[in-house]
């Protein structure tokens, strides 16, 4: 950690800031300049975190060199994390192929949605049960009914399920009848929340909040991976921004920049990223281009009547020629979509 | 609601719009341009909210004419909302002083804060017994035992209190020991947050997200008033924004626009909107200018041991001198900082 | 045009608007719901386009259903346009490489580099003499030796060369000297500037602004389009965001984007987007997925001693590695990188 | 300034970094940790501003402690710096009341706004000749007519004028027509115009770019500066924002964070950062109560007509308000609006 001091820090303020540096057990090293006085702090960061050394008089700026998360990050592991959910493995140059519709809406259109986007390679079956809407006027999920349609369309297509969860007080139920568990962007800092399907043990799927830094989604998956549980998938869906032509700013860079602070997976999620069917196969191409671990896309048979976010979902033929693709560069890179539980790629 | 078709919508696809929205017992008129067509349609929007029309082929965009929120809309009401918070008025004139330390740390710290933010002139004492803190490594908070020690010293100056909840399942027992419950802005859209807090009837103050829309906030008041509590104030505590010079950027213009909009009252909050204790008065003054109906204000006597935030609070005389300025400046604008319960102004 | 009037916009007002259509040669059509009247104006919206009708009482929004420009458009053009740099194909799955030193140092330094990105694959070569530095105290250009330098290696390689050009006073000169003129991202909105590059008839190569929407891209295309120039390729180069993570970020949906509303060529400069050579190749990789016409990429031999943005350059070896596989890329995607001129695909 | 190694640089990399310090003439002091080796570096920071030492193999980051502009900045002098427009004095508790349409449409015209806008308590006749628009079809202004115009409006009513120029072939047309010379938001950076206007030696408004940071700001007034010209006031007119509530995003917290950085004076613009008649009041009086050294406000006597920005422009009578209001606020400040020259307070 280095302490830079205001440039008329008096001395009686310095010798305060070293004092404090050294009462926790740790070094300081003076560099007095002509400007500006700046204290290189030798020692464990962590005591230092958690101290307001800012508030000192004479203190301008504290900068942290370690980052906040660990378990997270590449210093804690340097292979890549490969998280196994029911029988998918995601990471480690194995794809996650998720898809299904927004919310789930009964088990006959599930279904067949469900066995579209199996037959075109998907190898996670996504759907809501409880729905996240701005409006509280506007359609809520099935609840516990839709859990157990997933599971059980999910069970007769042999494959793993994914489904979001809002409330702590749900976790539990979500966990019992899913393979993975969401948490949504607008709960990615919830922390009662992380902390809870943590506790479950569970695969999660973190999802990226619309005004989060890397640094926040990391510190993030850290309350996870802090609860014991080191099943964590990331996912850019994009990030807010200023031009109204789509609806997020699908923030691509993310993905290698968090290749490279942390070994957990990470996929992208264009659906809600543009919110427009037409750019969600480029995007998710550029996704996978860019070394992401996996594409989230929903995909819905008569997106004019569905429940929720039905003009950005793509049609089963849509995702079919989007998943060929992705296929295809897959391998290009060396790399290859995960088969489903007991079927060899 | 206006809803634009694409340049080379064909006939049927106009034609099936039209049958939509005349299926939901609304009337669409068509303007046919030599570029496009428009169809113009009356009747109850809400009906066409929960519609997903966009998603029909050949149509490109889906304008509402009405707010999504009604509830919280002038519409619904056209004089501002007064809310009391355990005696104290916020809202038509009354503005709100809201201080007190990030986190309670003990009863004897908060006493001698409650003792000079009261002399100062605040009129709702603050303090966080649940942090939401970006790292799982920081501290916490002190839980229900924080909640007594606010309530106590609450009472024993005669002060109203507010504090955070962030779980579900703590929110009856924050209802129980406070006079206003607020909600952070990393819950702004946990939902199934707001729907409790709405059943409570406590007042509830509700911070903006750091990415939300005007549109976004009031979205979320309507949460809380759809439940049947109308008793909520609004927070401006500043977004994201792309220069590191604030930690925050204070979104002054926002309280201006949501009075024409929203019958609520809306507060400022210097405090996270700027992050340095020099910005804080310069922006508290902005707040109340542009009008706001009050000002929350993070203040702690040793900032150098606070347990959190601690460089971001001002000290109490540095509370005092803006408190004063602030009450100088309601008197230019015809408002008045409200008086304790019991007190007369 | 879609005029939508306030709540309670009188009679008089609605007729006042009606009568200031109708005044020129357009047509009303009035939608009047139980909450608000809609006119919906039927003709030449350019007409409406000049008029601040937005000013007028009881008007609360005018929502333009054209796009403001016209030739950049694809109801002007639905083939791609192919840009010809100095022989070399930009668009139509044609792919531009760029590549080169941010500045021209000197032509010794200036021919390693090209014979490097040269034999990599690059088919443009790029180098600044006019530089735009945020501080007046940096090395600003060599100017016109630079441009001297930059077309005589060019020559000697057989490659077209691009530099940016920053003054109205300077356009002449950049023309004569290089085969493409580079408008860059601080000058997006200097109409001045593009209404003289337009004159010249050069292919402009022209930078979306950091903060310029979609639409103000293809804006300022239009200024140049409207002088009678029809070569410009517009290029990504990333978005003021609010992660420090990246420097700028790079918003690669804005390719596919721009593709559905222009029949303008459209490449990525990852360079300037992340900041950061370990994101650039992922990002070069993504922005093709994307459907970019190519890639800007600023390479460098000796990193530490480049006189300008020496910390985001790749070198030769790095380049050659990412071009070979943007080359793999592009076959997958049907689309070729340009031959040289003289030289056979 | 202080080089941060990256956790696995090694010993050689330390030592090169080490030497190419010294090779500056300046020192260099290592603070080796257990997970990273810091270097402070004391002397002359400059000199390493030029030095791309972050491009050397195993530095991770380079973090300066001065800033990069000098002569802008408060350690190059502690008191306000006060600027004479035309006789009007700017900054040092002395408000520019700048007013006036947004485009100079005729002699008449100006003359009834000016006549207007001075009885309200303008000092400043604002007028555009050179319009920056979006569009090449819009209206672009009169050109040097537009000039003469402003001038002789100007010196019927005693007012100091201000204009903005766009070109550097226009800067001496335009010093010799006015007062003070205006950069707009759009050529904040454009670094050949800003060393123009610097050489004039004329006062200048400069307008903050709409993705410009306060430090970039700064580095912009530092071209002015560093041609010789101190009369630089700076504007904060919005920034670039995500919620399409306001027209930009109000930065108003800008103000004090400059003052606490420069010595130049800052004005603010609510027209363009909220581009909503409605919020402009409020806004130009929280901008007061911030600190700013004055408002600028676009006024038209008939905005329906107005050739350009009719929508924002507030009416005389409206204006005439606001003023009043910024002239109480400002003597509770201990504040005064600079009278006309000739006019004693």
């Amino acid at each position: 950690m280095i302490i830079i001091l205001k440039p008329h820090a008096t001395d009686e303020q310095i010798q305060h800031v070293v004092e404090r540096v050294e009462s926790l057990g740790l070094q300081a090293h003076l560099s007095r300049g002509s400007y500006r006085t700046i204290v290189g702090v030798i020692g464990d960061e962590a005591k230092l975190h958690v101290t307001p050394l800012k508030a000192i008089a004479g203190v301008a700026e504290v900068i942290p060199v370690l980052p906040a998360y660990k378990l997270a990050s590449v210093e804690a592991q340097r292979e890549p994390t490969i998280v196994d959910v029911g029988g998918v493995q995601v990471g480690g140059g194995h794809l996650a192929m998720i898809a299904g519709p927004c919310a789930i809406e009964g088990a006959e259109r599930l279904d067949i949605i469900a066995t579209a986007v199996k037959k075109a390679g998907a190898n996670i079956l996504r759907g809501g049960a409880f729905k996240p809407r701005t409006s509280p006027y506007a359609y809520q999920g099935m609840g516990e009914e839709g859990l157990k349609i997933l599971r059980d369309i999910g069970d007769k297509h042999g494959m793993p399920v994914v489904t979001e969860v809002m409330d702590t007080r749900r976790v539990e139920m979500v966990a019992e009848y899913t393979d993975m568990i969401q948490v949504g962007a607008r709960n990615m800092q919830n922390f009662s929340l992380l902390t809870e399907v943590g506790q479950t043990g569970r695969p999660v799927l973190l999802k990226r909040g619309m005004s989060a830094t890397v640094q926040d989604l990391l510190m993030s998956a850290e309350y996870i991976l802090s609860q014991g549980n080191p099943h964590v998938v990331l996912c850019e869906r994009g990030v807010k921004g200023f031009d109204p032509a789509t609806r997020n700013l699908f923030d691509v860079a993310a993905v290698p920049c968090i290749k490279g602070l942390s070994h957990l997976p990470i996929i992208v999620d264009p659906s809600h990223a543009t919110g427009r069917p037409d750019l969600i196969p480029p995007c998710a191409l550029a996704g996978v281009a860019a070394g992401a671990d996996g594409v989230h896309i929903e995909v819905h048979n008569q997106p004019e009547d569905a429940m929720s976010d039905g003009p950005q979902a793509l049609l089963p033929e849509q995702y079919a020629k989007i998943a060929a693709q992705i296929s295809d560069l897959a391998k290009l890179l060396g790399k290859e979509i995960s088969p489903l539980p007991g079927v060899h790629a």
